[in-house]
């Protein structure tokens, strides 16, 4: 087996002190607030084994990252449905333009953009009794965590500056692609963004995107190793908004990021690793985190293609 | 070992007599002549075993399938420069859309559609003495097949209708990303399109992407892995248009359409398959194809995810 | 003087019975109740001379009418200033397009799509005390009739099922151009489109637009009489929608519409003609008032080419 | 009758030796070529009085201006048949946008932005034996001037830079709504750009388009009133590409400007007149040009609003 610990230490030496162009978010004023010399890397592999440096075990803002969670509560309830109301394909747009809406009569191009996210949390809400309490149980099951929870500054922030996100969800709902009360699926949509988590308890819970016989706390799986799989296609394409090609190029693994300066990436059958800084390059993901990604896939040669 | 020979033979009896409501391109004249009943398939695997079915030993026109050689042999003999002359981002749009160019200023989104194609050829024009013939003897040693050619006929049909491909390659001239004469950037690329092969012969000449260890007719590699890795991932993000998600989702491989109705996938380290049935569908990738490869993959569990 | 009384009947009279391809709006279920044989038109000329015939003296709602009376009271107030918030260009796009304010980083193209007219009441709620009386007031005053007002069913129908309008006015509010709350602003811009006024009513209230002496029921100029000129300037250029060139080509007037089917169209320094046919055409247009003031600036040759 | 003499000299003096923000047009070398502080002002009334000042009789390339003098001629042989190959609509894009082609399959926003004007050009060819010269015998007769002619340099040069034409016109022609062959298409579309002209001539040529009287030198009309009044009606909605708006906002007649920094605007029923200033403002219209006819139809009051 290779010697992980050794590898991220290397890349972490390597990076922390590098001169870091990126941005930390401000458009959330509660993540402004976040300390940008944050640098945090945790791997889980399949087998369990553990490895983590640096800021591994302090909690983030996952933000988007939450999208895949939505997505697989969403695809386990609804089935293949799920995708007449939210497409797979990749945008070629920033992630939370309006532009292709118009053209495709509100049906979301993915489900990792804002507005597709937006679609899944309204399914989510008509299959579940107390969407914000049902949720974050799903995902305290599937992580084997009863510490997850919801940062509620954070949401109240996400709400008072949440314009762009106001106008997707009403403009879906013109065409009819949102079944439930805005203010609803709104407030739902921003707290699922206010997920709060370490880099370790990210990579613990998208263990099941990696591992085929990954069942949960309650012994169940998830999804079927095939839905399974084409999510990690989904997040391949279109995990990183219109630099998903970029990600692909570069490091070669399905994942996704999140404003907050996450980054998770699956190898399946292999492992999951979480990296977190928060300064983010102009595409909105994280500048240290790409790097540190594109470095530790070409020394592990862990790419799947 | 899986049974290929086996799974291929069920799969093709399953689809042969299937309604197949695709329609085959009428847009080059010489290509609507192509009988609509072929229907092959071919895997090559990376130890050199074969299986084929159907018509996998007729030769047909490739298309846009050459776009992954003429990448490659600029990859080649550029290097990492090439990607300032164009990007690795999925476009979101169809294959012959001249709208992002405008506001991308000349760069095309991916070396897969044909405006980024086009920018390749420019490329290997600057290289090459004697273009046509030397990338025809490049594909030559690469797949250790001296039959390889073009056809004349499919050349000059192309030629006599390419009006949106010469409106591109004018759009991108004005944006000064064309170095070299138009018409000669385009008589290349019309004959790159025109390059004929059977299954059997595609499936071959792409083993460079699944082996890790290929080499040439010269015993020269073509790629570094890394290189050939991160032609993979342009596939998977960008190869059929804007039907890319959804191959990813459904197939779960590498893959290139062409609108011969040919599509080759790639499984790392695996095989290298090829089907060939040359009525489309609506985004302009085989329908048979398609269905072919998501059922291969199904039965096989060879996604890469 | 020309004939005008005769002249409208005789078009009235050819028009009426003719197989009307439109069709009536239907997404404000207030309006879908109207009776769509209702047809009607009044002229009043700037010597005071009044013409009608059918359904002239029926109250309508004038829905997007009223974007030429919440500009000119904001270009009253905010003068040339305005120009920063609102630009004057035809748009090329539908009236509630969202694409446009995306690469405009939320400047709508002029004050007759929604987008603008949303910000032009948000402009007007900065100035005004209380919004809904003191435009209504404008109005009266305006047009010397103490008669006008609201229709409350129709304003509760807007925003009922206004999804389209609250995503623009959070779209633009996301670029900074919407200085107050959203529930205020769109409050104010559903009850401006609710404004109820018969032909008649409105060819009194805009002859300010035609008569260069024009003073209100106080005695006071509306705008000066620059500013009068360049509202007819962006009528003429934007006051249809993506339809705005064929109304300048067929009918040769500054002249605006409204999904209520009415439509102003102005002579300057001649008349104001009002027309009110309910069914729309494809562009959001009333089918038979564009078919009728073609017919009558044909017969009067009374266009300002 | 107004002392146009006196007006134009004050207004030309208070700019001549202004600021000139504008930058000389350099895509076409030759334009490049051309003394920047040319400046010339010339009126024609339709009584045939005439006032000019600077320098108004040098000749200068009229460029866009000729697109009226294409639709012109197309009109009158064509007749309303003509819209079916061009529409009548504001672009809100740049004049030499492919944007919206690709959705409007290939039919032109208006005549007055490149592609519509190339539309034209192939209607001209389908009706005229010798293209080039019976345009230009069009023209000396409609002028009754022997001595207009083409520059043959500026023809060279347009064609030696046209990329983004020879784009547009491939384009449109693979919707098929080019019906000759491209090269003869654009080698008379790079003439009619390359017509010189002097500021008087320019304001004699479009006196048709003021004079409801005028007839040619053969003593012709040249299209029905109805005709010469849509072609106004263009013009002030499509005449200035994307500063259409602000050209009917400000100045209040219909116009056209060409990269040559011409700009011709018609007051129906009064007076043409031409400025020619070469340095173009960020919309490609001439700076000083815009200015001078703002303050000129401020002062004479005679804006058609």
């Amino acid at each position: 087996m290779k010697n992980y610990q050794k590898i991220i230490t290397k890349i972490y030496n390597d990076l922390k002190n590098i001169d870091d162009t990126g941005k930390i978010a401000n458009y959330i004023p509660e993540l402004a607030n976040v300390d940008d010399t944050n640098f945090g890397i945790h791997i889980t592999t399949i087998d369990r084994n553990f490895f983590g440096i640096g800021d591994s075990k302090k909690k983030f803002s996952i933000q988007s990252i939450s999208k895949i969670l939505t997505l697989t509560l969403a695809y386990q309830l609804e089935g293949e449905k799920l995708w007449k109301r939210v497409d797979v394909e990749p945008s070629g747009n920033p992630f939370n333009s309006l532009l292709q809406l118009e053209s495709d009569l509100g049906i979301p191009r993915n489900p990792f953009i804002n507005a597709g996210a937006i679609v899944v949390c309204d399914v989510l809400i008509s299959h579940l009794k107390n969407p914000k309490e049902d949720f974050l149980n799903f995902c305290r099951i599937l992580s084997k965590n009863p510490d997850l929870n919801y940062s509620e500054k954070v949401a109240q922030s996400e709400k008072s500056s949440g314009y762009r996100n106001i106008a997707l969800c009403n403009f879906i709902k013109s065409f009819g692609n949102i079944k439930n009360d805005i203010d609803v699926v709104l407030d739902f949509y921003f707290y699922t963004c206010a997920l709060e988590m370490t880099c370790k308890e990210v990579s613990e819970i998208f263990l099941f995107l990696a591992d085929d016989n990954f069942t949960n706390q309650e012994g169940n799986r998830v999804l079927t190793m095939s839905q399974a799989k084409r999510i990690n296609a989904i997040l391949l394409t279109c995990g990183f908004y219109d630099e998903s090609g970029e990600f692909a190029f570069r490091v070669g693994l399905p994942g996704k990021s999140g404003v907050g300066g996450g980054i998770v990436a699956i190898h399946p059958d292999e492992f999951c690793i979480t990296v977190w800084s928060p300064k983010l390059n102009k595409k909105g993901n994280s500048y240290k985190g790409m790097l540190f990604l594109e470095q530790f896939t070409t020394e592990t040669e862990s790419s799947i293609f």
